[in-house]
Order: C-alpha cells, then structure tokens, then sequence
C-alpha cells in the first residue's frame, strides 16, 4: 500500500494512526505504519522528552510524527485564572449536581485533574515543539488550524513535513496558502473534533482543493475496506484515530472504559460540545447528554467549557463512573470489538485492503485479478 | 461495472438511480444502469399507468424499477381530515408568518397543493402496485421500511425483487427477516430521510448484516470514484438519487431551484426534520432555519408535518420564492456544478470509476495494471 506520500516518508503501509500513547505509536511504525504522537497532554516538556525518548529506543530506526494543538490565532496575556474567571457560576453548579446526581466521589488528595487548558495554549505547544524538533519526527500535526508561519518554516528548516486537519474544502484551502505539506480531511463520522460533511463526500472535495498537495482520510476508517475506499477517494493514505483505542499497547487505564468501548455500536456516539466547547464526536453518555439536553444551561464556547469540565471528567474517569465514562471517538466503534495487539489490527488492515483491492477488479472485470 | 445482483437483473453498470421522473429513469436505464422511478406523486393510478407506459416506450426493453412509500404499519381508517384537525393552531399560525414574512403570494384558484399525505397512505400505494405489476418492473423499492408481506409474496410471484431502504444495521436485519431480496444502505450524508451513521461506516456494517443479500450504497455518491468506495466497501452496486436532479432531462419546473442546486456547496444541506417529521437531508434554506429555530414552535411529528407544510411548499415552489425554496438532495449537491445529460452522466461515471481502479492498484503495486 504505498503513495507518493508513503514513500516520501519511507514508510511501507500508508496507514498513519493518531493516538496519545507512544506505545502505540510506537508499535505502529514498527509494524510498517506511521505513528503519530498526540501532545497535548504533556505540559511539562520533561515529559515529553522522556516519551520522545521511549519512542526513539522503541521504533527501530522508522519514521514518527508528533501531533500539537497549536491555535492560529494568539491570545496574548492570558492567564488560566482569568479564563477561569468568564465562567459563568449556572454552569460551575450544573456541574457539581451532575456529578452529584450520580455520586461522583472527589478526587484523592494530591490527584491532579488531568486535562488542563493550558495544553491548548500556545507558549505550552511552542516548548514542545522546542523539545520536538531535537528528535528526529519527519511530521509535525496540528489539531487546531494552521500552525502559525515561523512554525512552518521552522518544521521545513528541520526537514519536517507540516500536517494540519479540515473539516471542509475552504479549511484545506487555508492550509495549503499557510505552505502546509499534507491535509488530513476529517469527516463528520471520526471521532474528535468534526465538522458535518462525511468522509465519501470530505475526501475527494479535499483532495480537489489542494491536489497536488497530499491529502489523508480521516473519519470512518477503522478496516481494509474503508482503507481502500479512502484510497478510492483520491487520499494518499489514510488517518486512524479510533481504532488504536482498544489495541492492548493502549494506556486508558479503565477497565470500564475499555469495555464500554468494546461493547458501543455505530450509533453510540454523539457529535457535542460537551467536552470541549466544540462539535466533538465521542461516546455518548449520561454526561454528553446532560450538556446536550435543551433544559440544561448548555455549553460554554471553546476553551471556556474544557476548563470548566476538566476536573469532573478526571473524577469520572479516576472512579469509572460508568453512565459518564466516555472518551472521544468514531462510529467505527461499533465495529471495535475485541482487543488485538497494533501488529494484529495493521496485519487485518493489509489483509481486508487486499481483498477489497480484488473484489474491486472482479467487478471492474479485471480478469488478470 | 458488474455484480451478482447487476448480472441477475441484466444490466451494464451497477449503478442504481432514484428519481420521480421518467425521463430521467428511462434515460438512466438507456444509458446501461437500472432506473427507478419514484411513485409518491402518483395518487390518480391512470396517471402512474401513463407512466409506465411511456417508460415501456422508451426504455427499450431493458429492466426499471418503482419505488413506493408503503408504511410497515397499518393505519387503519384515519381520514385526511381527521389528521389535519390533529395539527395544533400555533403550527398553522407560524405557517402563515413565515409566508407572510417573505411574501409568498398564494396559489391561483384551481391549482393544487404538489404533496398530499395521501401519498404515503398504504391504500394509495396498493393502489399504485396494481398498476405497477401490469408492466415488466424488474424491482420494487420501499422507502420506509419493510413492505407488507403480502405485497413481499406478490412482488415475488411477479418476479419483482424487493428492496428497501436501512439506515442502520438494525433496520437493515427487520429488512432480511422480511423477505427483502436487497437492502439499500442509505448513509448520513444522502438527500432525503436518512440517519446518522455515514456511508463509510454503514455500507460495511449492512452487508455484514446482511450478508449474503446484496447491499446498494446510497449517500455520498456522486461520481466513479465515490462508486469505486462504495464497491470497497463490499456493496453490490450505488444507489444516487440527488445527482440526476440537475441533468437536463430532470423535470423541476424551477430555474431558480436548478440554480440554487448548481451553486450550493457540500456545507449547504441541513437534516432537518422541516418537511416530513422525520430527518431528512435537504438545501438549507430561510424555511428549514425557521421551523429548526429554537425559538419557533418546533416541527409535527410525521405524517402531521407533511400535511401542514405542504400547501406553503408548493406556494414557495410555484412562485419561486428564492430564500425559501428547497428539495431534498445529499450532500454531494457540492458538486453538481454544470447540466448534464443522464448519459453524460452515466459517461462520467463509469469514466471515474475506471480510473479509481487503475489508482488504487496503483498503490496496491499490482504492477499488470
């Protein structure tokens, strides 16, 4: 399975995986893929170094990417307290009976809440990309817009391509005038943030705006088939976010949760605002429901809501609160439904994509197929 | 372009198309695809039977099919009066206030409402179905779930395949339980009512259900290489319906609404539940945004909706109202640019199509390619 795009990278699948556990990015590029670090939760660059240098010792040598949440638009000045402060007191009580309806206990002494806004500041992406760019990545991924111009050029100048989602073709366009290398067009059926234009229809209207900049499938992508069909579309290779979340590398560290997922079908999730202020898809849960629900006070806009609910989703979380649980993903979660180490899901893909790739050329009356 | 199903019905191309006007689907059956033409407009049977028998005369002898709306469940002896005194007077009043907000000018004496409920009552359908088995229909389609099993059984002493419509594996499996012979995988992004899971993630999920009767996908699909996707992902043909609504043989009557179809975009559909009840995929318009406002009174459930609105709808269409003026279509409208004819269509296609198989064995290195 190999594009322009696979080969500029070196790479013999044209499977990239997007997940915050350098286990499994890790056992994805060893497995022949490209694994792509989520960042934002490392705060502190320390910790990122000592991840960046796990992933060194564990890849053999292959390519990785690493994956930011980089706004394009700077907030100056702002401190998290002040942030803290637009928040309206409706919400901070709606989110204490929420949680009290269903005995949600506190967290421990000590147990810090574990998503802060400050992951999504952009001094916080800069330091990890001064500890990033001291490793040998070959992509840097942005999650929110385009990164910033000096980031750009900075990325080339170490010979790092430059990734960055869309939700739409006029996001793609923006991507490609900022001198990004590669789009990742996400479709409404992936798992985190989404806009509302499905992937059969998202690929191919990406991969017009850009060509001849490559473009990934993001979004509904979780077998050899759907590889083929991004394929199909125009992409040059294809973005699995969802997939790697019941993997056994995977670091969830919820038994709960691990098993919510395993038994959700397609139609178990819910594209809401509730955890982050914008249209996330995830699993839906009592929780989503209570922001989604028009009797509520609603959600607050990006970042105000993050901040708001960073502490009650680590209490979900921490005590597996089983209503509540959820977690960012797509609807191929319905079709997550047993644990198989990275190597097994990338040997099921190759296998399912060949196949497709024949049932293809039978009906296109290939017969040397 | 060649599956079990295409080769049982006799057909060149795989490609299914949904229309209510028979030139289009005579066109389309012409042109080596299967024609189906919809029949909820037909509520005098003398004017499906004239019809049917142009199709006859222009069809060549090759194989169409109907599509009907047959309710799976009976209502048994409920007048049109009866439902319409079930609509609450603060629904009618918003229907007059938004007409009069845009001036839309009533109908001339005698002209009648396009759209009544009678359509979708299951007497008006047998009615059409006995029409219909007096010429050579190859298949019958049910829009909203399964037939009766009568009409099953008759369709099947006729030699009439059954298909109907499944937006999620669930309703897909009530459809295999019933006797249907083909299931059409109707995703997320399709014109006309449609549930939440995307083409991507439905079509596998179906034929997995399903498996071994034959899946159409339907949602998404616009062009070869989104019908080359829909094969990957195990289908045994494309059902499209919104794309024929601007070949030239389509007969909307409305310069203004072919206008606006060839200007929209892919962002540019709403599911809205504005004009039957149920969600279904259609332009957005000011008359969408105003009955999904909050602020306003809030849609009827079906078939009260319909009913309600269908008389301001066809006030809207016959007078051209531009901000108001819609139909259902998927949200591949994005690219429906220019007029075609059905075959230029069909051309282009089959074209794509090819060419989205030399693509991905391309990448899958199958070098005889």
């Amino acid at each position: 399975m190999k594009t322009e795009l696979s080969r500029t990278l070196g790479i013999e699948h044209a499977i990239f995986g997007f997940t915050p556990f350098p286990a499994v990015a890790a056992a994805l590029t060893r497995a022949g893929g490209f694994g792509v670090l989520g960042a934002v939760r490392y705060t502190a660059p320390d910790d990122l170094a000592r991840d960046l240098d796990w992933m060194q010792a564990h890849t053999d040598g292959l390519p990785y990417g690493l994956d930011v949440v980089m706004p394009a638009k700077k907030v100056e000045g702002v401190t998290e307290a002040e942030v803290e402060a637009m928040i309206p007191e409706e919400h901070r009580a709606f989110v204490r009976a929420t949680l009290a309806k269903h005995g949600v206990p506190e967290l421990a002494e000590g147990e810090a809440s574990g998503w802060r806004i400050t992951g999504w500041m952009e001094q916080v992406a800069r330091n990890q990309l001064d500890v990033a760019f001291d490793y040998p990545i070959k992509l840097l991924a942005n999650a929110l817009g385009s990164p910033p111009p000096d980031v750009v050029a900075r990325a080339h100048d170490h010979g790092v391509l430059v990734a960055a989602l869309a939700g739409s073709a006029r996001h793609a366009r923006h991507h490609a005038e900022a001198g990004i290398d590669v789009v990742v067009a996400q479709g409404y059926e992936a798992g985190g943030h989404t806009g509302e234009i499905a992937s059969m229809v998202l690929t191919p209207e990406v991969v017009d705006a850009v060509s001849p900049l490559p473009v990934l499938a993001a979004g509904g992508i979780g077998s050899g088939e759907q590889i083929a069909a991004g394929l199909a579309l125009g992409a040059q290779g294809v973005w699995l976010g969802s997939i790697w979340l019941t993997t056994t590398e995977a670091e969830l560290h919820s038994r709960a949760l691990t098993d919510k997922l395993l038994a959700a079908g397609s139609g178990d999730t819910v594209r809401s605002r509730a955890l982050t202020g914008k249209p996330a898809r995830q699993l839906r849960t009592e929780w989503t429901d209570a922001w989604d629900d028009p009797a509520g006070p609603g959600t607050l806009p990006m970042p105000l809501q993050g901040l708001l609910v960073a502490e009650a989703v680590s209490r979900i979380q921490r005590h597996e609160v089983e209503p509540l649980l959820g977690t960012p993903v797509g609807q191929i979660v319905g079709r997550m439904n047993s644990e198989h180490s990275v190597q097994q899901v990338v040997d099921e893909l190759t296998r399912g994509f060949e196949q497709a790739v024949d049932r293809i050329n039978r009906i296109a009356g290939r017969s040397s197929q």
